[in-house]
């Protein structure tokens, strides 16, 4: 009889639970949607600062606007984390092609990185070629003193975009080294883009050591159609010239934090996260402006509604998560150093749109201690748990300090028609897949303040 | 023993079925995303016949250019069905408000099917309420001869935008019969709007047999903001000017039909639509353009893949769906009077947007034989078959001959911001998200044809 009884007890606890969970996901959901201030931020952020790539003025600039935006959401603690940050520097730059009589300037973006032509020009006669297999089968002499012309589609069957990203974007990462170990003077790349439009897209590549640093842009799909069309019809001239290149040193730079401290276990820590810098294009708007103004509404709806987390939280709006993750480093540098005790740390970065799901990337024991909650989040039409994601900020605390990782994951039909062009801007992100978000967001810190993650 | 054989047996057909079923799914999907021509099909529906508003020369080109688009999809067989359709004029229209010292016209959209105010400017004191039950407490003499505004903002703490709809359109609806009733001269309306913008979006009103047919309009919400500081503050004078009015008598027109002749059960119909009328605003890209492409592109990718369907499948433009829903009613009465077969009914009716689900207003059982299936489609992003929503344009079908009928239900974030505006424009429809929505049109139909529902 007793355990019967405690039976009834036990199962009315967790449905008493499981009310108040959802009475509380509700008023997350309400407040955020009714009183949220996160999109009014990301205009501020987007028009008065615009992009911020790491080192320069305006990611200074991006520093004291979150600085005051977490003040401003009502932070217990607000401070700024020192960070050295690598500074590219992109300058003036130009394609020429000469697809038929004469050259003709074509919209291009050198892949952030990469070294130019010291602003001289470098004309050679293209090659095309459709992947890395087929460039290695041409013969040296075909190539050598060439600009190759890397025409690896973006693959639009994939469901899941990020998917195709993942399956084309070495093509942006590699081709440099690819092209110069068999002596190509130049790389273009039809860029990593959903786009049915010429916006080209930058994005890091790298060097590797041992060979020449040839310069590599970018060019938006109809250039890279036309350029595609010209290369099967006879042989096509191009001219690139381009100052960017990579400073000496590092430079001075700050992760933004904003803090609640817990009630019961403040040393707990739970981080929720984007980045601050940008690619220098566009404003940085869903990559990743959405992100930090989602993680200082975390702070900013709690705070207004009173809720008290047993655990510490803090938004981070990390800095170089596009060009060296020194923000994700020294975060985790700093956790290490100081013996911090985290447990749960939260990225937002696959843009501001509306939410499906939850990347989990932890033990398979807590996967299923949140996955056991995914019936609370269906009315806010989040489902899918099955996903391992974390992001790329919180990679370094999650892989030396095994904290496990969470990464909102949004619908991606859209995110790489924009990602890293001058379309990513304010205008491309809805109010109200935004709020979503951050919705998502806090629901997922008030549960693991609730009911811990072990 | 031979049990456990045909056990064996049933399971194995089972899983080769449903590894078929699942291959099938993935055709239909890389079909779609790799050839689909509904895109292209709706940039030229919105940018070379633009909004089409029944019984308008414009709906009668959209006609025409949807007889073609289903000859160019490969259809069997392509017809119009007559529908006789109401004319709603809008001619010239202007809302002036001396919110301060002087008069200024604000941008706005008289409601649909309303009747203006004869081109002569009908000038008054406006009264601000927030509700119907706010007005009803109000003297009759406080708003005699005034102008009413109601005041009713879209809730944005409904997580699916349409439930927010559902909870404001009767402001839409019906304030011209609420406000008639107690003296009043002209309505003004908050609009039916998610947007943090300045559209008005307009959409169908009616006017009760016993009332005063009271000039409607409808304000954005920047509008309505400023107007409702300036009813805080004191009396606000209105000049409501327009000539918009029902013209007598209906017009022919027609229904747009495509079929694909089923191979074994020919006579049992699965339709599958959207309408082409759209109000005078905007193109009617969400609105239902992409109702029809999508229709039209699960015709061209049946036909592309060789699917030889065992039903007959019917793409069908529906015209007036938005003022009259006179192409619904025909088609309706056509299958009666014709004696047709039909299986299962669907409609896309709630934009071009990333699918989530498919609602399904059929008997609990036919349901279920759809909800078995979920599995398959959760690749593809869809996992909602829990609402019971069907669609306009098929409710007549679905009511008068028990057809089962679905929607599809895309993410419902954006819809309110475009919905009926001048906004709602080919530019705001997503390529990738457009193609979705017609994957899982295909699917669906697919898997009736091969799996029945009895």
């Amino acid at each position: 009889m007793k355990s019967k009884l405690l039976t009834i007890a036990a199962i009315c606890c967790v449905s008493v639970s499981q009310a108040q969970d959802s009475l509380m996901f509700r008023k997350i959901s309400d407040e955020v949607m009714l009183h949220s201030t996160c999109y009014e931020n990301l205009r501020v952020l987007c028009k008065t600062v615009g992009h911020r790539l790491s080192g320069t003025p305006a990611a200074a600039k991006a520093v004291k606007w979150g600085e005051q935006a977490m003040k401003d959401a009502g932070a217990d603690k607000v401070w700024l984390q020192p960070v050295n940050v690598p500074r590219w520097h992109r300058g003036k730059e130009s394609l020429e092609l000469k697809l038929g009589k004469e050259y003709k300037s074509v919209p291009v973006l050198s892949l952030g990185n990469s070294q130019g032509t010291d602003g001289k020009p470098l004309e050679a006669a293209v090659v095309m070629v459709y992947s890395f297999d087929e460039y290695k089968t041409l013969p040296e002499k075909e190539v050598k003193g060439k600009i190759v012309f890397f025409n690896y589609r973006f693959r639009q069957d994939f469901v899941n975009s990020f998917e195709g990203y993942s399956d084309a974007v070495m093509y942006r990462w590699n081709s440099p080294n690819v092209a110069a170990r068999r002596g190509a003077a130049g790389v273009i790349i039809r860029s990593m883009s959903t786009g049915m439009d010429d916006y080209p897209h930058t994005g890091s590549m790298h060097y590797d050591d041992s060979v020449k640093k040839l310069p590599e842009m970018a060019i938006g799909n109809l250039t890279a159609d036309a350029l595609e069309a010209a290369c099967k019809k006879g042989s096509v001239l191009a001219r690139m010239t381009s100052e960017c290149h990579m400073k000496e040193g590092l430079a001075p730079s700050f992760n933004v934090i904003g803090e609640i401290k817990g009630t019961e276990n403040p040393e707990r820590i739970i981080t929720v996260g984007g980045h601050l810098d940008s690619w220098d294009a566009g404003e940085g708007a869903h990559d990743d402006g959405a992100g930090c103004v989602q993680s200082i509404e975390v702070i900013r709806a709690f705070k207004a509604m009173g809720f008290k987390p047993r655990y510490t939280i803090r938004a981070v709006l990390f800095m170089n998560e596009e060009n060296g993750n020194k923000g994700g480093m020294a975060y985790s540098d700093s956790a290490i150093s100081k013996k911090e005790n985290h447990i749960l740390a939260i990225e937002s970065d696959a843009g501001g749109f509306s939410p499906r799901g939850i990347g989990l990337d932890m033990p398979e024991a807590q996967k299923n201690q949140i996955r056991k909650y995914a019936p609370l989040f269906l009315p806010y039409n989040v489902y899918d748990f099955e996903k391992e994601e974390g992001g790329v900020d919180i990679s370094p605390i999650h892989n030396k300090l095994k904290v496990p990782a969470a990464g909102l994951i949004p619908d991606s039909q859209r995110y790489f028609d924009y990602h890293h062009t001058d379309n990513d801007v304010f205008e491309m992100v809805n109010h109200r897949e935004l709020k979503l978000g951050a919705v998502t967001l806090a629901q997922l810190i008030y549960l693991v303040c609730e009911h811990g993650l072990d």
